[in-house]
């Protein structure tokens, strides 16, 4: 049975994974006969209230709180070795932009969480696929955009597909429910909430998306 | 468009609501062309770590940990009336046995949420069908089980089936992507996680439950 790694970043939308695509990507992967290996790192988030909107000054733990979202069949990822895995893929959320990366803060300078940034760089000397929908394709860009000039998507929020341009990837621009694949590079990326207005458009996005990368094994 | 109220209990299935039964309980309404209302009482929890399932001794409120689920767009439950509704949902985790009622302590001597009694009984009195899945019906044994002896399913756990047969419910198997309907009282369960191996039979389980809920209407 293959193996898909699922890298959350905590448990919301506004200050971890965005709860929908993460389990739509966990849902995706069973429905195709694979297994999801869900990890995250044991490192602070801060937590933002989903009622108000607003920074509420506490800090929770990611990986604690990605468990919630994988049922507490989860690693830390650093325990994570690319060897265990046919395939990686990061649901959105702003956990990517927060937590995994600071693209929210730092747009085409953002760097990448030492250990995220380890497994996809030794996915891709795999030559192993990855997969990231909504806003973590924009991690990717900041990862790789310099080296390998990979095209993603994450829609078409102009002000977001420029920072992601200025990392030297390209954006291209993408319906909600399709996907943008760069098969050079084998990363595969779908827009998810960056879109979407209703749920089933999330869980057929993040479908075609899985199954893209699936195919790219 | 119909209005379907989803009672949610937080977020997480230690101590909340079950987040992949939460999910595609929205998922399954938005499919069948309804809108989901959610909801959650404006009330404190005990928090669980998932990853170790212990107790943290830290505690949250349901309705702002319930807002991650709803990406915000929730209601405290005591603002909503059985009026504005065609019909309810309960997603399951230990949330409804915990913080929606006390079943997890007090078994088939239970007592129901002030709020949450109170919307359940108005929908009953209404003539609008009512649903939960995996531990959540049994909140319904709790509330109703005297009065109505509803026939309700939690799939075929015996401890807690006979726990549902003191209430004057009656517990009847069913399997994982099954559901039971109670015609005379517009009440309709599923399993769901109370016996799932894979989150696919989650969701086909829900969406069938959700199905019938509908057509309950």
């Amino acid at each position: 049975m293959k193996k898909i790694g699922v890298v959350l970043s905590g448990c919301g939308v506004y200050d971890g994974s965005e709860i929908h695509e993460a389990v739509f990507t966990l849902l995706a992967i069973d429905r195709a006969g694979c297994e999801a290996v869900c990890m995250a790192p044991d490192i602070e988030l801060n937590v933002v209230n989903h009622l108000t909107t607003e920074a509420s000054g506490e800090k929770r733990n990611v990986l604690h709180e990605s468990a919630r979202i994988a049922r507490g069949n989860i690693a830390d990822i650093k325990t994570v070795k690319a060897t265990e895995l046919d395939a990686v893929i990061l649901p959105g959320g702003f956990g990517a932009a927060k937590n995994l990366s600071d693209f929210a803060v730092k747009g085409s300078a953002a760097t990448v969480n030492g250990e995220v940034a380890r497994l996809l760089r030794d996915m891709y000397e795999a030559k192993k696929p990855i997969g990231a929908v909504c806003i973590a394709p924009a991690l990717l860009a900041a990862l790789f955009g310099k080296e390998l000039s990979p095209t993603v998507t994450i829609g078409n929020d102009a002000g977001t597909a420029a920072e992601i341009d200025k990392t030297g990837a390209k954006h291209q621009e993408c319906p909600v429910t399709g996907f943008v694949v760069d098969r050079e590079n084998r990363i595969v990326t779908s827009p998810a909430y960056m879109l979407a207005n209703r749920i089933s458009e999330v869980c057929d996005g993040v479908d075609n998306c899985v199954k893209e990368l699936i195919k790219l094994i």
